[in-house]
């Protein structure tokens, strides 16, 4: 470590943990290798670690630094090598290239989210090169890799859904602090987050994502839910039943409420038709299923 | 008016446009009639107007008040009384209560942002109950209405897109503060704002807006683009030649810009393959199409 | 106009209305003629109109278009050039430009938003370099200029305030839908947008400015309000009597509800002390107030 | 625990993690106790953990579950019995309330954030009633408890400061994805996030606040800064230093550039006074400062 015992003493503190990068880097790829373009958009974020940026954060000695311009120079150098088959691969890619080039650097951390365009229907098809936005939803992955180990997690974020039947909450603890009555028919959005780890860096990535998005979407089509977190447990199960390349899932899923509006002072009467859709406070609601041994 | 002379006097300025409602009011509704229930989510703002408000701003006389708490109120009464069939005939209804109610009332302002949700598609099918949040753009009405006359607007709002190809722009003004230059194949992405005019208020609403939503669509994924105010044109000219009821269209297109990333400095080429996808600063265009006399 | 009339009769609509500009351009000037460096961070959106610009909507002709990328370039340049000692004067100055310029623009449309900074409090007073964001609202100016008239409209954005006593709310229309009760003592919290027009393009728009965001924070703070209404029109009203620069100025003012939680069921009682914060739905509050002539 | 060997057989996964609990709960309380009304307006998250909560995942069976409604009511209960004086204090109460209440939660999270609000400004002095939000910044607090152990971190969100000289960033590795060069005076803008860990809970958590956020100020301002880094650990060592109720901070500090816009090919000199304010990308600097044993 370049940092001297000299300097450190003159501090009331210890640096014991640290590290940088570069965040919101946007990388658009068209490739044009097949008969038409094809195209990707991601953001990137890169963020380093190592004991030896110490003497920059004592003494503001950027020796050892490698700057986030160029940390932002690679996402596009490697982006241009690379074909980007997946943010996974590509990811690793970049993480290799950090600690592969910089001795010093312990730990590399690689954050992509990925757009997700549909082609836009057309009479007869689809059009090839125009797009549509067509999933509120983004595909995600991390890497995190060191000299020794690599961990692989892949998710989804911000995929938006209800189900307006077939959900109940009922039987919880009444108390001094409880005014909730039981339910047994309301309706269940949330906003589903997911994150899963992967068995190894040889899985099929695009093919993993594919099935958990469509076994998540299908097991909370038609769950019968108790609560929100059995409805969470079962989606998470189905992943790790049918998807063996992945190995450990966790799961948030905020409780968007829709809460029934008391039409009664008003004369008449709701019969769970009319509600007020609310975004705070909501509840949350979190679990890891991890495959059994 | 109810504010007297003598009140008036005292203030160095003159009240000489007010108006006041209620904002974000949510509004979910099931309908249980059919053999599935079936649900709609709407945000809707309230905004009344005339002169007879003025007694409040001048000295706090709230006796010709409809407070915005009982806006929010009749917001979810008429949602509960009628079918919601579409945004455009519930605001309607409730622009006419207002004028209908109150007579001081001298113009209603009702807009509405409904949230479109897909059936999760599963095994041979979709799921009736069980919906995913599938676009990412919004459909929106505004009904402005007084005692004489009545004006609905429709639109979308969010709708993102882009063509990876047949997309110029080229020959715009060479001059001392000029850096860009010509382009034969650049991407042309875009999140269209659009706000129709209907002919009168016997319109098809539903059918309408699937058919402006499609045409749109279509013309953008089909145009051979020279620029994004030609595009804009086409998309609000195809709308306007093949939906009847629609007398008028306003479209706002940000141009969201994909930059070349320069790669020679970093020893490489850029084949018009590595962009950088910018929030800022972007581009605006906007037009407004008539209907030919 | 540069638009053949053989081409318009290909078209089903009429362009009735157009605009293009470039948003979100963000200039950070740093003025180093005095003996410390002094800055200003501010962001820019430009919009042009005129007929001749048609040719680019029916045809893809660009040969009249200034591109969206040199005006981001002339906010730089002008940047450079101008003192910017009020965003006006700065904007007056780009707007002049276009018109000057380019003899067929029309209109020009200059948007702009000023981020405030104060200077960092240390021991004994403040550091002249180095800054902290204390406000939450920001400073706008529009310029709207033709070559017959100008118009400049200036404000404040985001100035969030509330008032913890001295507001009530009471005598509103009770009927059907009415469930709110009269209120001697409530919270009120608002965001204030304010849009004051000038007298002239003479005017100190600093002084006028200052003088502007005072008395409102003054008058908010004095005001015993009976209602959001009177408390609007008496901030708008002291701007009037107080700046004579300032012909006219128009608030909005939304309501964001503090709504007393029910705590009775819990078996306790709420003595005005305990109240939900909310973000919708909110009351909205407008009104204009011109200067007695 | 109430899950069955039974049942969960079933399944493919194992339940290795889990919590719930409810998030933006929003509580204002007006404290009346003295001559003047005091006020604090705050955020409030509570996530709840245990095994017993596994039968609700697997099963469905809620009879361990304490509603999210009921947590929001708890909120509210406790506050009104709690007199507020720092989020930290309240937040005890609030953690406590949970395990106390309920054997079968292990841990209780609770964070809660507040915003701060100055009294406004008049002749003479403030108005004793009457605020201005006048900080972007947010005071934040986590309590994590358990039945053996009780952690507090405190601190500050949003706290957006910059500096317009006294900042370098030169030295850096040059190679192959490099293209910055050496600075002597760039600005340094950043938004501070800061988290400490209180050494016990009997501190004085709002003289705690006060210091630490002065400080950090302070020594942004003074610092003569060779990189985000080193300016990273004087803010965190100089609160070790003189705060002594901390033992440990965490800072993250986002670089948020002003790039040098290029005049050259407009035919002007940029003398380091033309910036681009831009968000995308930008930098990231993490650190943890814990006080020397």
């Amino acid at each position: 470590m370049s940092v001297g015992t000299a300097n450190e003493k003159a501090f009331a503190s210890t640096l014991v943990k640290n590290s940088y990068g570069k965040s919101l880097v946007r990388l658009t790829k068209i490739n044009r290798s097949g008969k038409i373009p094809t195209w990707k958009e991601i953001t990137v974020e890169i963020e380093l670690a190592g004991p030896e940026f110490g003497g920059c954060y004592y003494e503001g000695d950027n020796s050892k630094i490698v700057a986030t311009d160029s940390m932002k120079n690679t996402v596009y150098v490697i982006g241009a090598r690379n074909d980007l088959n997946s943010i996974e691969e590509y990811g690793l890619a970049l993480a290799k290239h950090f600690l592969d080039d910089y001795k010093h650097v312990d730990e590399a951390n690689i954050r992509i989210s990925e757009d997700i365009w549909s082609q836009i229907p057309i009479e007869g098809g689809v059009h090839p090169t125009s797009f549509v936005k067509a999933q509120s939803d983004l595909r995600c992955a991390h890497i995190w890799m060191t000299r020794k180990e690599t961990k692989i997690t892949s998710g989804i974020d911000n995929l938006i859904v209800a189900k307006i039947t077939n959900s109940e909450f009922a039987g919880h603890i009444q108390d001094a602090y409880t005014t909730l009555k039981d339910t047994h028919d309301r309706i269940f959005g949330t906003k589903v987050e997911a994150k899963w780890v992967w068995k190894n860096h040889k899985a099929d990535f695009n093919a993993g994502y594919e099935a958990a998005r469509k076994i998540m979407l299908e097991t909370f089509a038609h769950h019968h839910s108790l609560s929100a977190q059995q409805t969470l447990f079962a989606m998470g199960d189905a992943v790790i039943a049918k998807v063996s390349d992945i190995e450990e899932i966790s799961l948030t899923l905020p409780n968007l409420h829709r809460i029934p509006f008391n039409l009664e002072p008003l004369g008449m009467d709701n019969k769970n038709e009319i509600f007020v859709n609310t975004s705070e406070p909501h509840g949350t609601i979190r679990g890891t299923m991890a495959r059994k041994k």
